[in-house]
């Protein structure tokens, strides 16, 4: 059996971070990795906020229904999708679908690449819409879909970290 | 300047591919890393067809509205969310949010660790969801979200491959 990339398992939801700042070229790096996510129609429907900021950080904080460490992290990215980009191109499936599945690859690159050098993160869905974007001063065509506190992890991997077994998950058709 | 992981930008939609199948160990791989997406909650909302069966690909790329690369790929994996397993415990952004991000994040895990392999392939996003669910015999739990063709490239990466500059998606809160 061949094993996948180990930066896949290797990603794990780290709520606590060392007050150690990250290296802006890190940031830049995990900022990239969005970058080349793919898109439907390559319209890349996406703003990206990098937030070094405690008074921005804490009324993310507070739109996430308090969770601190969004506050605690060394930086936070906030996601945004450009829902009407996407449905000028696609329509409603443009504006409720792909729009989502593009910022939600942006997401999984930065996860991923942050894992990569050596720092922890959390994919915190969890949060007010409406607050984050007034936080952010959004204008109405970004919707916040993600907020990604990014450092130095704080706490170890889980020991626990259950998945379905793939044949629970996987059919095959031959 | 870090430059991120190859991988990110290595990856691109290829629409042909050469008739040489794909080593079944690629394939268990390639889903293992979908296996280790993250999701809200855990929850692993997701099912994966892996699909090397031409009848069934043929429905399928009629489904897509004719894209032949779906039928002509060596293996096709079909990501379908679950979005009332999600609404169970989200409720309504459950359903139209986290399982679409959480399914989505899988489709970018399977199409780096197709890229690692030496192989390409196509995140389809483009088809009707029912004709889709018929073809595959889906219950009405299972919502297809991404047909994914795999297999050797039989064309190159483009040479030009535009994404917007960091300093037109990213704003900066410092």
């Amino acid at each position: 059996m061949i094993q996948p990339l180990p930066l896949f398992w290797q990603r794990y939801s780290c709520r606590r971070f060392l007050n150690t700042p990250v290296p802006p070229d890190f940031l830049e790096s995990i900022l990239e990795a969005a970058r080349w996510a793919p898109s439907a129609g390559n319209l890349q429907p996406w703003r990206f906020f990098l937030v070094k900021n405690r008074e921005i950080q804490r009324g993310l904080a507070q739109a996430a229904y308090g969770q601190e460490f969004v506050l605690e992290a060394p930086a936070v990215i906030v996601v945004c999708a450009l829902p009407e980009v996407s449905a000028k191109k696609y329509g409603e499936r443009g504006r409720s679908l792909y729009c989502l599945q593009d910022s939600a690859a942006a997401v999984q690159n930065i996860l991923l690449e942050a894992v990569r050098l050596g720092l922890a993160s959390c994919w915190v869905g969890a949060f007010q819409e409406s607050a984050a974007a007034q936080v952010l001063g959004l204008p109405s065509g970004e919707r916040p879909v993600a907020i990604v506190p990014l450092g130095y992890p704080g706490e170890p991997m889980p020991q626990e970290r259950p998945r379905a077994p793939l044949e629970k998950i996987v059919r095959r058709i031959e």
